[in-house]
C-alpha cells in the first residue's frame, strides 16, 4: 500500500521486537505520549491485551508479530523448540481477547501449517523463523490489499461536500475511504463522536484524521442529531466490530442511536467490516459485554461525582439490519439482506 | 412544601446572605465540595452566573435573594436608598444571563411594584426592605406551590415498574415527580445520562435522587438507545430550558437523539416546563448558543486529545412537537399541540 498511514496504524507503532524485548504501542496515553510498553515473553504480551494496551485491529497485529517473535526466541534458544512450546505461548495472547475471532483464525492457520513439520528430524529453528515470515508476511499483504480495496469501495460512497459523522476508532478502512476520497478532489468534513468513557473519537480518531490532512472536528456523543436535524451531516459511517448473517451489526455503545437518528433524518449509515461471523445468525446469538462501570464514572484516577453511585456501561450497541444502509466488506457493498447469499 | 428538597435545592444552599456577604453554593464543584463562592456586591454576584458558579434555577432563585440583600445593604446605608440604584444593582445579576426570561419578569414585576413607592417621601429603607421581603416571600411561595403541584402532575404519568431515563439536571418538577411516585408505593427506577461536558447527570442529578432515596444509575449519553432496545427504560423525562407556543421543546443537548430513539421504541417522551415562552412562536424564534469547545476538550485544565484539534458545542437541542409525548405545566399536562390555546 502506497499510503502513508497516520501514526496509530502503522505497525512499528502498533508493536515490534528487538531481540528478546517486544513494544506495544500505548494507545491509552495516545495523543499526549507516543510510547511503549515492554514486554520480554508472551504472558506479558498477554496482561497487555487484556488491559487493551492496544485494541481494535491492534491485537491482530500483536499476534502475528508476536509468531515472528517467538519464532526468534526459538532460534535464540530463550523458547524450547517444540510444537507444544510455539502453540503454548501463542495462546497467552489470542487467549486475551475471546471476542476477536479473526485473530484466533489468523492464529490456528499459522498453527496448522507449521505443526506438520515439527515431524520432520532435520526441520530447524533457522527453518521455522523462514517459514513462520513467509506466512506473516502473506497474511500482512492480503490485510493491506483488502484494508486497500475495501478503502476504494468506500470512498465511492463518499460525496463531493459531505460531512461524514463517525464514532470510536473505525481504523484502516474508514481512514483509507476518507483519505481516498479527499485525493479523488472530494471535498470532505469530519465530525467524531469524542466516544466516552475512553475517548476514542477524540483521542485516537481525530489526531489520525487530522495526519491525514482531512477537516475534523470533536462533538460529544450526544451531538449527533443535532447536526443531522440541521443538515450539517450527511452520512453515518462506523466500523462493525461483528456482522451476523443477518447483517445484523455490533460496534461500540453509541452507534445505535446515530444509526436510528441517521434513519429519522433520511441519513444512509454505512458499517465497514471484512467479513461476517459465519457462526453468528442474528441478534439471539450475540453476547453482550458490560464493562467495569468504575471507567464511566473516574477520569483520571477521581470520581466525577458520588463515589457510591453505580453505573452501567454496556460495551456494544446491536444495530437492526433495517438501520444499515450498506456494509462494505471484502466482497464489495453489501445491503444488509445480501450478506448471508454472498458469504455463505 | 412538606417535602425535603436534596441539598442543590434547599434555598439556603443555592444561596444566602450575611449582613454584606453573599454566598453562592458553587454547583461546580459539587458533589466534590458542597462550598460557597462569596461576593459583596451586585457586580460579583452577576459575575458567578455569567461562570456558572449556580445555573437552571439557581440564577432565579440568587435575583430574589439578591432584592433581599439590596434592600438589607440600603437599610444598612452600604447602599443610596434610590431606586435607581435598586434598578443598577440587580440589573447587574439579571443582565449576567440574558436567555432566563422567568428571571427578568419576576425581577420586573418587583421593580414595577417598589417604584412608585420611592416617589414617598415618608417611604423609608426599612419600608423597602419590609415591603421586598413580602413581595418575595410571595414569589417564592408561588413557585414552591407550582413546583409541588408539577410534580404531583408528573407523578401520575410514573407507572410501577418504571424505569425513568433523564438528561442533565431538571431540578425541582421532574425530582419531585419521581419522588411522589415513589412516596405513591410504585416500584421505579431512573437512569441518568451523564451529560457531558459538564456531567450534570453524575454530578447533580444522580447524588440528588439518591437524597431522595430513589434508585438511580449512571450511563453514559450514547446509552439511552441501548437500554430501550432491551425494553429497560418505560419513560424519557427532561426538563424543557424553553417550550414555543406550537410546542417545540429546547433543552439540553442530547435531548433530541434521546426523544428521536423513545419515538422509534414507543417510548413516551414528557418535558416539564412551567409555561412557555409567549413571545416564541416556533423553531424560527429560537437563537442557538454555542459555548466554547474547549469545555468538550479539557477535563481538569488537561486537553484529553490533540491541542490543535477543535470541537462544536451546540449548547440545546431543539425538539420538534411531534416527538413530544406530554408537556407538564402549571396549567397541567398538555400535548404540544394544546400549548397554544391553553396559554394565548
Amino acid at each position: 500500500m502506497k499510503v502513508k498511514l497516520p501514526y496509530l496504524l502503522q505497525p512499528y507503532n502498533i508493536c515490534h521486537f528487538v531481540d528478546s524485548t517486544f513494544y506495544i504501542g500505548n494507545r491509552k496515553l495516545f495523543p499526549k505520549e507516543k510510547s511503549f510498553v515492554t514486554c520480554t515473553n508472551c504472558q506479558q504480551i498477554g496482561d497487555c491485551l487484556k488491559m487493551m494496551i492496544t485494541q481494535g485491529g491492534g491485537p491482530l497485529q500483536v499476534a502475528l508479530t508476536s509468531f515472528r517473535y517467538i519464532a526468534n526466541e526459538m532460534d535464540r534458544y530463550s523458547i524450547p523448540f517444540t510444537y507444544k512450546s510455539l502453540e503454548t505461548e501463542i495462546l497467552y495472547i489470542v487467549n486475551a481477547r475471546v471476542t476477536n475471532t479473526t485473530m484466533k483464525r489468523c492464529v490456528n492457520d499459522i498453527l496448522n501449517t507449521v505443526k506438520p513439520r515439527f515431524l520432520d528430524s532435520l526441520f530447524t529453528p533457522t527453518d521455522l523463523l523462514i517459514l513462520i515470515n513467509i506466512l506473516v508476511d502473506k497474511i500482512e499483504n492480503d490485510f493491506d490489499e483488502t484494508y486497500y480495496r475495501m478503502g476504494k469501495l468506500g470512498s465511492t460512497l463518499i460525496k463531493d461536500k459531505d460531512t461524514i459523522l463517525t464514532t470510536c476508532f473505525a481504523e484502516h478502512t474508514l481512514l483509507l475511504s476518507l483519505y481516498f476520497a479527499q485525493k479523488e478532489g472530494k471535498d470532505i468534513r469530519v465530525l467524531v463522536n469524542e466516544t466516552r468513557p475512553y475517548f476514542q473519537g477524540t483521542r485516537l480518531t481525530a489526531p489520525s484524521l487530522k495526519e491525514l490532512n482531512i477537516d475534523v472536528k470533536i462533538i460529544s456523543d450526544a451531538m449527533g442529531s443535532f447536526f443531522m436535524e440541521k443538515k450539517q451531516i450527511q452520512h453515518y459511517m462506523s466500523a462493525a466490530d461483528l456482522v451476523c448473517m443477518d447483517g445484523t451489526v455490533v460496534n461500540k455503545i453509541g452507534t445505535n442511536q446515530n444509526a436510528i437518528c441517521a434513519n429519522y433524518y433520511n441519513i444512509p449509515y454505512t458499517a465497514f467490516s471484512i467479513a461476517p461471523d459465519l457462526a453468528k445468525e442474528s441478534y439471539e446469538d450475540i453476547r453482550m459485554e458490560y464493562r467495569s462501570p468504575s471507567e464511566l464514572l473516574v477520569y483520571n484516577e477521581e470520581y466525577i461525582g458520588d463515589s457510591t453511585i453505580g453505573a452501567l456501561y454496556p460495551a456494544f450497541d446491536i444495530i437492526d439490519p433495517k438501520l444499515v444502509t450498506n456494509i462494505v466488506t471484502n466482497k464489495g457493498i453489501l445491503k444488509p439482506s445480501q450478506i448471508r447469499g454472498v458469504f455463505k
